[in-house]
């Protein structure tokens, strides 16, 4: 349950009857009477801070949080994944085997993952509203982007390097925050399961319940060579919490689209899901063949096969939410109760009555290049990784010696740490497997925009898509950090001299790529954005303001309770045991518990809750966030949804829709009995609540 | 350009308003009156037999036509390639050489291709109708399938082996005929091009045009041993059919969905094409996988590969269309102006008004036992040779020892020869690819059925989808012709004593099989047949009869002209020329032609037409059929439509609908110039009007 970006993802907020456990909810607008009604709870201030800052982001896109004054961070198997992959080689993969840094020196630096804790939000929206007033288009845009690096910069100051500042945009544009993070670049791996019971069950068991999944990862967060000191982080609960009880997650849902248009659902449904599914089925068919060629080939894709298969089930349960006539037709109805609003009132429907329309009219503009721009611009024609450094390198190169507010945005001054953070990165990239993924997506971008397009024509020429991925991945040097180093800091000059044939192929494509994401900018997404905001004031003027905002991938606290639900007709219970994973168990992936459990199972309290669920309100991107009990003791580390839930992309359906974590109890029971991590499982318990 | 089999195929009329070039009309019902006003066409009864006699079905999905007196078949590359693929080794790759056989005992025997010239047409509706009159369920489908047994029994007498009879229904049940056959089950190869020119620009050029493809390939029915002696035969014309000229098919449209119910449609397009789509692109994924792995994997999955890149092209297109709202709007209009009709009689209401939601209410138990009835009756989760095999024979043994009306469809008596076509062949099984096949096949089983479904258990065990296919396949013999052929000759006893792991898997699943078949049958398929029925009838009232029916893979004439399209603002020129194919070779597939036409280079008369187009009315099925002028000369040889007549399966958009077809004298320049098939040209040649 990764966090899943998706082409078009507009900021909007939710819908004004707020159900016991819905709510996706920021921590300085808590839904305060109601937890206080429904579970005479009543966090005061320094309770909530509290929470906020032993809370962490993955800024890849997952959440985690401190359990311990030394830096320490639990988030899922899942969320570092990638990292423990990279770490790995033929000879060492532990991915398979697990990893644990049995003394603190044994701790190694994940290449690129970054942390951010959230310290401060302060709000802007005067300043946006008044830099974008009275403006459309092209001017709109640039006004927008232009007052957002202001603000990050001056946020930022003289702390590039621990400081992390965004403008966030909430109930799209009816209020602008900037988030301050601190930032940390030197995260090291402390401790990895095996994928085999991290991901006990595999995808066949992904986005399901009864589960008996070990999906965590521990890592810890360095400042100056040392361990980083904290001051919040959350206690263990063994006990963790029992069915019926309060529980809370503090994490960064990735996005939600709860309050997007009828139009843009529409072409969510047409445009974006069904041809992305496709693609997806398609790459998982090509590396799933891949991957049964050999043992190397098995552990080098594998982390891009959780992915893919991730996305698929994600975002076909998305699919299936927007194809439910009983969804589509809430939809359809909240909007037209709004625009009745609106329309009862001259004044109004002079202001926002015609933003609809427009958002419907971007959406054609949107249909008619959305291929060229997923495909051009976005790079799913040319997907690889030397693609996407070169991209960096190119870009990076012009984009620096413009002002900053003049910026693509991601080459502002204050996203820069994140750019050379991924440039100069030592994880390693396999050509074997390049090869294949360039190979399929040139012949998609063939596929996809025709044999005769001109940008077709120039990148292919007279080739085939495998033999032009072969030329261009046997002829690279970009899979050296070195190499990238240098062509980074060499900047305009050392790129106009670069004979490297991905920097050649994105230099010739730059300027299409360019022209269709500034057309794309202009066109739908200022228009988008503009008469979002207008929908979003008429809904501030119908509803108030105590509402949540739609998910932007910034902190949210949610509440809810341990539960389980009625499965047509079949009571599901919210607690899994140990002693299930080994009932389960066939010994054939994915279903193979590893050998260190098989080893342990004497010593195991087999009756220890394993998983469980509860109401809370949660979505991709939420992954690895801490589930806490209102003493903000730890009880369960949040790892999936039910399947029920990817329909909460666009509804929350308290009936059936579950947020699936592990046991805290599980947790120590596994770190002390199966893995010996002592010195770890010492932190843990030391850790008291401070 | 393939047969494409749909879950659910129901059989309905056409629109009233008949376009110029719209109908797949029957040959016992032709637009006499149009043909007349807008061609000056009046053919009489003596030129229709004459076209009917001459065009042939090929049984396994696609369509062709004698063109000389001593049996030669002309039909497409698409639809001998399966026969050219059995028939080449890793040694003799004739899928590349391509084939010609220069003495006429070169001719091999294809060891699946059933060839059929339709003789008569027979009422039968009363008989039919009688014999379900007043039932509902599985009484109506048992009384259903009953008559038409005793009928295509009574049909084909004692002619078993050159004569097939089915009874069609068309008009979904307005008209039941039953169609008589003349059978040929030896049919051997003459002539294929290699697939590089068959197929050149492969599948990115599949359903677009401009196109150069020479989608031919010659086969010769033969009988006792002999070339079979025909009256009926299209000669070939030199020049074709020029611009605006009135061009003509005959061949089989596999099916159409132009009057299915509202509800129908959304089925199809939610339940049917989406998932199938996905398991498309992943099974695509593998394969393509697969053969970059080597020649021979290359070479022994191009069938398959083929085949499932068309169906996916084809299946999106009729996705996009069922997604366009236009076409949507105009089901929905043309169902309430039909239902407004019938209300506005309370006798006509009585009679049918309830049709509509009765089929709508089919429609929700078909979503519910949708999966389980593709995953097993249908054999998506275990799709392999050796299954579809084992399925037969035991299916077979216990069928057989049924009274006739009682058996399953595909064991009545008339049905059994081409069991046994299947069963017998001599087509090469290769096991490395059906394990291939089969892992995915099982692992999809598990994934859409879900992991603790009891069928799932049952077949699984504690095995994975890997090491299940691995042991199934290195354990069975059904490979062998001969084990096959001794396992159904023997009958119940034989299949009883069988330890062949396939017979066993199909003997285990068969109870569950059959039980979600029958349940298909008794409450789906039977309350869709009786109440489309009535909207057939409601129909009937308020257009009369001078409308054609939903296509069923039975014989069809369509009429229309040569003509190109206005694509977004440019004109398509009807033609391609030679030259144009030498223009866009790049020397990598799909674009690289074969060394034969680059040899035969300078004696290629580059302006010869090569490939055209026209606005024929034809789907899936007409692959292979002639285009014939008004004198009956073969101007044309149909292989593909334009992706704009994908929509076609809903609705005839005659501004940019087009039928493509190869040139007669571009069939003639390449046997004579590129192939020096002599004996071939010569009969050809010879073939005169008689």
């Amino acid at each position: 349950m990764k966090k899943i970006a998706m082409a078009v993802l507009c900021v909007l907020y939710g819908p004004a009857s707020v159900n016991a456990a819905e709510g996706m909810w920021t921590p300085n607008n808590l839904p305060t009477a109601e937890l206080k009604e429904k579970y005479q709870f009543n966090p005061d201030p320094k309770w909530v801070t509290h929470a906020q800052k032993a809370a962490v982001r993955l800024a890849g896109g997952c959440s985690g949080s401190f359990v311990s004054p030394a830096g320490l961070v639990l988030t899922n198997h899942h969320c570092v994944n990638s990292c423990v992959q990279q770490l790995s080689t033929a000879d060492h993969d532990f991915i398979k085997s697990g990893f644990y840094a049995k003394k603190p020196e044994d701790e190694i630096k994940c290449p690129e993952i970054e942390l951010n804790r959230l310290d401060t939000i302060t709000d802007v929206t005067a300043r946006v509203k008044k830099a974008t007033e009275g403006k459309n288009g092209e001017d709109y845009s640039k006004a927008e982007k232009a007052v957002k690096s202001d603000i990050e910069k001056e946020c930022v100051g003289n702390e590039k390097e621990t400081t992390r500042c965004d403008v966030v945009d909430l109930y799209h544009g009816g209020v602008y925050d900037v988030y301050k993070y601190h930032r940390y670049q030197d995260v090291r791996l402390v401790f990895a399961p095996e994928l085999a019971i991290a991901f006990f069950g595999g995808d066949p068991d992904n986005f399901n319940f009864p589960r008996y999944d070990l999906d965590m990862g521990m890592l810890r967060a360095y400042e100056n060579n040392k361990p980083a000191k904290v001051v919040d982080y959350f206690p263990f609960s063994k006990n963790g919490a029992e069915a019926g009880e309060l529980t809370m997650t503090v994490g960064n849902p990735g996005g939600t689209d709860r309050q997007l248009t009828v139009s843009e659902l529409e072409t969510t449904r047409d445009v974006d899901l069904i041809p992305r599914l496709f693609l997806l089925s398609e790459l998982r068919g090509v590396l799933t063949q891949f991957r049964s060629q050999g043992t190397e080939q098995s552990r080098i894709a594998q982390h891009d096969i959780f992915g893919i298969e991730n996305s698929f089930k994600a975002l076909k349960g998305r699919l299936q939410a927007l194809q439910d006539p009983e969804v589509f037709n809430l939809k359809q109805k909240q909007e037209t109760e709004l625009r009745d609003y609106v329309k009862a009132s001259p004044e109004r429907q002079a202001k926002y009555g015609a933003a609809w329309d427009e958002i419907a009219k971007a959406q054609t503009t949107y249909r008619n290049i959305e291929t060229p721009l997923k495909y051009i611009e976005y790079g799913r024609g040319f997907s690889s990784d030397y693609f996407s450094d070169a991209r960096l390198l190119v870009r990076g190169a012009e984009e620096r010696t413009k002002p900053n507010p003049e910026r693509l945005r991601e080459f502002t001054e204050s996203k820069l740490p994140s750019v050379t953070q991924q440039l100069f990165s030592t994880a390693p990239i396999y050509p074997e497997l390049e090869k294949v993924k360039l190979t399929f997506a040139l012949t998609k971008l063939r596929e996809n925009l025709g044999v005769d397009n001109p940008i077709v024509k120039s990148v292919l020429g007279k080739e085939s898509p495998a033999v032009l991925a072969e030329k261009l991945i046997s002829g690279t040097k970009l899979g050296d950090p070195a190499v990238r180093k240098a062509l980074w800091e060499g900047g305009a000059d050392a790129i106009a001299k670069s004979d490297d044939p991905f920097i050649q192929l994105v230099k010739q494509i730059d300027p299409q790529a360019r022209a269709i994401r500034k057309q794309y900018e202009n066109q739908v997404e200022s228009v988008i954005d503009k008469n979002s905001e207008l929908i979003a004031a008429a809904r501030f003027e119908k509803l108030g303001t105590s509402v949540y905002p739609d998910a932007t991938f910034t902190q949210r606290f949610s509440f809810g309770e341990v539960k389980g639900w009625n499965e047509k007709g079949t009571e599901i219970k919210p607690f899994t045991e140990i002693k299930g994973a080994f009932a389960r168990a066939t010994g054939f992936e994915p279903f193979a518990l590893p050998a260190s459990w098989l080893t342990a199972k004497d010593k195991l309290n087999l009756d220890q809750r394993f998983d469980l669920v509860s109401t809370n309100d949660i979505i991709g991107g939420n992954s690895g966030s801490p589930l806490i009990n209102r003493k903000a003791e730890l009880v369960g580390l949040v790892f999936d949804g039910n399947i029920q839930s990817l329909g909460g992309n666009y509804w929350f359906d308290e009936r059936v829709n579950r947020t699936v974590s592990v046991h805290s109890g599980a947790i120590l029971e596994a770190l002390q009995k199966v893995y010996n991590a002592d010195r770890v499982v010492k932190e843990l318990k030391d850790a008291k609540a401070n």
